[in-house]
């Protein structure tokens, strides 16, 4: 998979706390199947096993379909699964250590709450910007909040993708559409929902409208 | 630093909740200067970014003392820190994937309960074995238990280091020695001491003499 061809349109981030006894692998696919560009796989308070064989089940499922899988925070279980790429914030690696163990072929996602950060991952080598928190969300404790224009000022300096995150729905997603970036990144706006596969295409068909 | 010259005899686990207060850096550097042969880095409940800064000051003080450094459970920070190597246990990474990732120069340790799994960890490409538990420990929560003839036949069988494990202190240390072992690994005996620099002397001269 060529990085400089990653959709990244409607991207999804797993959050196990969301799904309310719904199958994880079954709602991965599902979303997929909706329209889902690019997974993100988080996961917190497993072992590292737990976390390597549910990466293995969703790295097969991401290959059936030809869709990107991004490890959150864990270099390791991204290499070891040889994902297409990395996803990092502030409590992870460092964005220049990340990059070199990672090496120039995967993709390094880092996660930036202002300009500032937005400016120093890019120039560290990150090769695209999650940006947020852009609505109140309930997936992450105490995000940090941002503006959408703030939002779209990063969008407008930096010369690397961005994907707007953090209580991202189908009512408000239009107007992060309106920042110009390149994706949505959303948790609970698909798999908190019952019929995933419908959740996933309505957020497709606005992001693809809003364009 | 070549690991086939690695010293196990007094092998140092670390774990912060056994200080009761004491300087975690000062305490690792105490140990060493009393004769501590190899660090282990155990963290848990860090972030990776407490993690990896971690390790940064850890390698420093190993450095310093020409001491080998291994890293527990995470591959990417021994990666990001040039560790001389990465211990697991049945929680984390499989072995073989380990060995793959970490390369033919780093260290590979792996925790082994009993012959079968002391065995299959030295066909998987494991460098060392740590086995135990040997004794009664409170540093773990459950260990399973190995007895010290259990101990001394996995020595007599595999063909690479072995160093016994759980619950060791200066009172039950020449039992382990009398198996053969390679070298015994400690958590409370030394950093659980308020004189740590002497309570890794005392052991060090136990290991020593009782060979
Ligand atoms: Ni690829």
């Amino acid at each position: 998979m060529n990085k400089k061809k990653i959709d990244y349109s409607l991207y999804l981030v797993t959050d196990r706390k969301v799904l309310r006894g719904k199958d994880f692998f079954k709602s991965i696919e599902s979303a997929i199947k909706g329209g889902v560009t690019l997974i993100q796989l988080r996961e917190k308070n497993l072992t590292s096993k737990e976390f390597y064989e549910t990466s293995v089940k969703v790295r097969e499922i991401t290959k059936k379909y030809n869709i990107p899988l991004i490890i959150n925070d864990r270099l390791d279980i991204a290499l070891a699964v040889d994902a297409d790429g990395l996803h990092i914030g502030n409590n992870d690696l460092p964005v220049e250590v990340a990059r070199k163990l990672l090496g120039p072929d995967k993709i390094l996602g880092y996660t930036a709450c202002n300009l500032k950060r937005a400016k120093d991952g890019e120039s560290k080598g990150a090769d695209y910007l999650g940006v947020g928190s852009v609505f109140p969300t309930t997936t992450k404790d105490n995000p940090v909040r941002i503006t959408i224009e703030e939002l779209a000022k990063i969008k407008k300096t930096v010369n690397i993708p961005v994907v707007a995150i953090g209580g991202i729905n189908e009512e408000n997603v239009s107007k992060v559409i309106d920042a110009n970036v390149d994706g949505v990144a959303v948790v609970s706006a698909i798999l908190g929902k019952d019929d995933i596969y419908n959740a996933s295409r309505i957020l497709k068909d606005k992001v693809i409208k809003g364009r």
